[in-house]
C-alpha cells in the first residue's frame, strides 16, 4: 500500500471507550492546506460535529480531521456544539505546537471534526484534549500510523475496514487513494451510521472534490444499510492536494479516471460495512434490473433490503422467496408484477409472476454455505438498475443491540 | 356479546395446515342478502383472492366471506386466480345445498374470498372443498360458531382476536357489531398481513359501508406494525344489513354514533395483532404531537416503529432514548429539533433538544415492568397527531421468522 503524499496519520487511546487502551482518538493532518468535501447525513436531528463540519466543506484551506469514537456527541445542545468547536482549537493548537511544515499555522476553523458512538451523553473533553496532544505526537507518514488511525475511528467494528488504489493516470501521473470507514450498526438508507476519510494525493479544487465525493458515495456509501437507521453523525469527507498555480487541479481525462478509482474503492470499502454488521451472518446483495429509472431501482432494491422477514429468511437459510417478491410489490414505485422475476443465488424461482419448481433443499444449502446471498429481480421493462448491500437479522444482532447501553 | 342478527358462522378444519385438527376454514355466511364493503393491501404483489374481493366490493348483493388460513393463494399466478373463484362457486353450491333462507340464491360472484399463510404454493383446492361443505353445514348463530370462525382464520397467532360492541343509536335502534382479525407477522404500514371481518346488522348502503369502513382502518388498522413488511393478502371487510324500504340506512346522527364505536372496536382489534406479534414481549405504543398535519405526525410514528433499534432497545429495557429521537429525524417530513421532546412511559428523558439527567434504573425498570411502552414525542407547533401500535424485537421473533418455510 502506497500512503498519499503530504499527509501524516495518528490514532491514540484516550480513555473516552470503556475497553483499556482501546483506540479512540484519530488524526489526520496535511503537511500543506489542502482542499476537503464532504458528504453527510440527511436526519434532521444532527450531532453537532456534522453541523460543524458541513459548514466548513467544501474548501481548499483546510489543515485535517479530527475524530473521536466512543461518544456521538450527538443530542447534546449546546454544550455539544462547544465541544465540537473545543476539538478544533486542541487540534489547531497541537499541531502548530508541533511545529508541521505547513504554508500557514493551522487555524482553528481548518478541521473536519468527527465522532461516532453513543447518542445524548456530553463528550469527556479532559480524555479528548490529553488525546489530540498525545495523537499531534505521534502523527507520522507510515503505515503503522495509518492502520491506528483507522482504528481510532471504529466502534462496534469487529474488523478493520481499509481500501486503497493506486492509479496511473491518462497523464501519466501517479497518483494514491487510501480510505478507512466504520459503522456496523444503525446503517440506514442515504448515509449510515458511518465514518469514512478518504485522502488521495490527487490534485482538485474545493468544487470539483465535492462533486466526485458525491458521485462516488451515492454508488457505494448510499446503497447499504443494516437496519435502515440513518444516524445523527454520518460522514464521508475526501482530503485532496490544493491545486496551485504550478499545480492546477486534474483535467477531464484525468477526472474521469480518478472518478472509477474513487468509487471502486468507495464500494469497496462501504460493503465491508453490512458484512461486519452487528452479528451478521450474510452479506445480501440485492441487483434490481428493468425499472423504470434508477432511482425507483433503488427504492426497490432498499425495500428488499430492509424487511426483517428478507433477512430472518436469509438467516435460516429459508428460500422463502415470497417474502422477497412481496418486498418488491410495497417499495412504493411502479413495477410489472407479470415480468416480476427472482434467481437467488443463480436459483430461478419465479418467473414473469408464476412460481417455478425449485430443489428446496439445494437452495437452502447455497444460502447456508457461504457468507454472500445474491438476490437478483427483474422488475420490469425499464433501463433503471441498482445494487444493494445489507446484512441478515440474527439472534446475535438482537442480543448486542439489546443491550448496547445499559 | 350479542352476535348480529341475520348473520352465520363456522370455522371447520379441513387439513391445510399440518397440525391435526387446527381449523382452518371460515366461512361467515348473510341470511338474506347484505352490504359489503372492503379495505385491501396497497402492495402491488397481490394474492388472488384479493384481486378477486377488491373487484367486488362495496356492494348491497352479498352473501357472506369463504375464508382459508394455512396457505396465501399468493404468487401463484393464473391458476392461484382459478382457485379463488372456485371457491367462490364452491361457497355458493354449499350454501345453496343447505337451503338457507335468503331472498335469493346464493351466487358466486357474492362472496368475499380471503386466504392467509404461506406465499407461493397452490392452493390444496380437494381440502378445501371438503372443508367449505362440512363449514357450510355447520353454519350458526351461537357464540361457539362464531369463536370457530374467529379460530379459523388465524395462522401464527397465539391469541384469538375478537371484539364487540352493543350500541345504542339516537334514533333507538339497538345495533351489534362484532369483529375478528388475524395477524401477528408481516405487519407492515398501510394494512398488515391481516384479515380482519367486521359484522353489523346495523343497516348501510354500499357507499355509506365503504366511507364508515375506511375511516375506521385509517386510525385502527392503518396505525399498526410489527415489521413494517405490507403483505400481498391484507384485506379488512364489513357486512352490513342491507337497507330496504321499509329500512333505510342509518341517518347522519345514528351514523356518527356507529361511527365512533365502530373505530374503538377497529382499534381494539388492531392492537391485538403487534401485542401477539411473533415473540413480541412489549406493545409499543407511539403518541406524536406538534407535527405540521395528521399525515407527518403519522409518518414520524412509524419511522420510530420500524426502527430496529428502537425495538431492541426496548426489548432490553434500556432508555436509550437517541435512537427514538434519531428516528424522528430522518422520518422524511419537516420537524423542529429545537422543540423535540421526549417523554418514555412518563419520564421526562429529552427536552427542547437538550438532554436532561435521568434515573436510567427507574425508566429501564418501568419498560422491563410491563407489557406496553409508551413514547410520547412533541415534534414541532403544528397542530398534526397521531397514534401507532407496535412490538419490540428480540431473538424469538428472529428465530421464529428463520424457520417459517422450512
Amino acid at each position: 500500500m502506497e500512503l498519499p503524499k503530504g499527509f501524516r496519520f495518528a490514532g491514540v487511546a484516550c480513555g473516552i471507550k470503556s475497553r483499556q487502551g482501546a483506540l479512540d482518538l484519530t488524526l489526520i493532518v496535511a503537511d500543506n492546506e489542502c482542499t476537503a468535501a464532504g458528504v453527510y447525513t440527511t436526519n434532521q436531528v444532527v450531532a453537532a460535529p456534522v453541523v460543524l463540519s458541513r459548514s466548513r466543506t467544501p474548501s481548499q484551506q483546510f489543515r485535517g480531521i479530527v475524530v473521536n469514537s466512543g461518544n456521538a456527541n450527538a443530542c447534546t445542545g449546546a454544550k455539544g456544539m462547544t465541544d465540537a468547536l473545543e476539538m478544533s482549537k486542541l487540534a489547531a493548537s497541537a499541531v502548530a505546537d508541533k511545529k508541521l511544515a505547513g504554508t500557514t499555522a493551522a487555524h482553528e476553523d481548518q478541521w473536519i471534526v468527527m465522532s461516532t458512538g453513543i447518542i445524548g451523553r456530553f463528550l469527556p473533553m479532559d480524555k479528548i484534549a490529553n488525546g489530540i496532544r498525545q495523537a499531534a505526537a505521534e502523527l507520522a507518514t507510515g503505515e503503522h500510523a495509518y492502520l491506528n488511525a483507522a482504528d481510532g475511528i471504529m466502534t462496534t467494528d469487529i474488523a478493520r475496514k481499509i481500501a486503497s488504489r493506486q492509479v496511473k493516470l491518462p497523464s501519466g501521473k501517479s497518483i494514491s487513494i487510501v480510505g478507512m470507514a466504520k459503522g456496523a450498526g444503525m446503517i440506514g438508507p442515504k448515509m449510515a451510521t458511518m465514518l469514512g476519510c478518504l485522502i488521495t494525493d490527487a490534485t482538485f479544487g474545493a468544487d470539483q472534490a465535492q462533486r466526485l465525493l458525491q458521485q462516488s458515495a451515492d454508488r457505494s456509501f448510499n446503497c447499504i444499510s443494516v437496519e435502515g437507521h440513518t444516524s445523527t453523525n454520518d460522514s464521508l469527507v475526501l482530503l485532496a492536494t490544493k491545486p496551485t498555480s504550478d499545480q492546477p487541479g486534474l483535467d477531464e481525462s484525468d477526472e474521469a479516471v480518478f472518478s472509477v478509482a474513487l468509487t471502486e474503492l468507495c464500494i469497496e470499502l462501504a460493503k465491508k460495512i453490512p458484512d461486519d454488521g452487528e452479528g451478521a451472518t450474510h452479506l445480501i446483495e440485492i441487483t434490481i434490473r428493468g425499472a423504470s429509472s434508477d432511482a425507483d431501482a433503488d427504492r426497490i432494491a432498499r425495500s428488499v433490503a430492509l424487511s426483517n422477514l428478507v433477512k430472518t429468511a436469509i438467516t435460516g437459510g429459508d428460500p422463502n422467496w415470497g417474502r422477497i417478491v412481496s418486498a418488491v410489490g410495497y417499495a412504493g414505485v411502479p413495477i410489472k408484477p407479470e415480468v416480476l422475476s427472482l434467481h437467488l443465488n443463480g436459483f430461478h424461482l419465479f418467473d414473469r409472476g408464476e412460481p417455478l419448481e425449485f430443489e428446496a433443499k439445494a437452495v437452502s444449502q447455497s444460502i447456508r454455505g457461504q457468507k454472500l446471498t445474491e438476490i437478483e429481480l427483474l422488475v420490469g421493462y425499464g433501463r433503471g438498475t441498482a445494487k444493494h448491500w445489507t446484512t441478515d437479522l440474527n439472534a446475535e444482532y438482537v442480543r448486542f443491540n439489546s443491550e448496547y447501553s445499559t
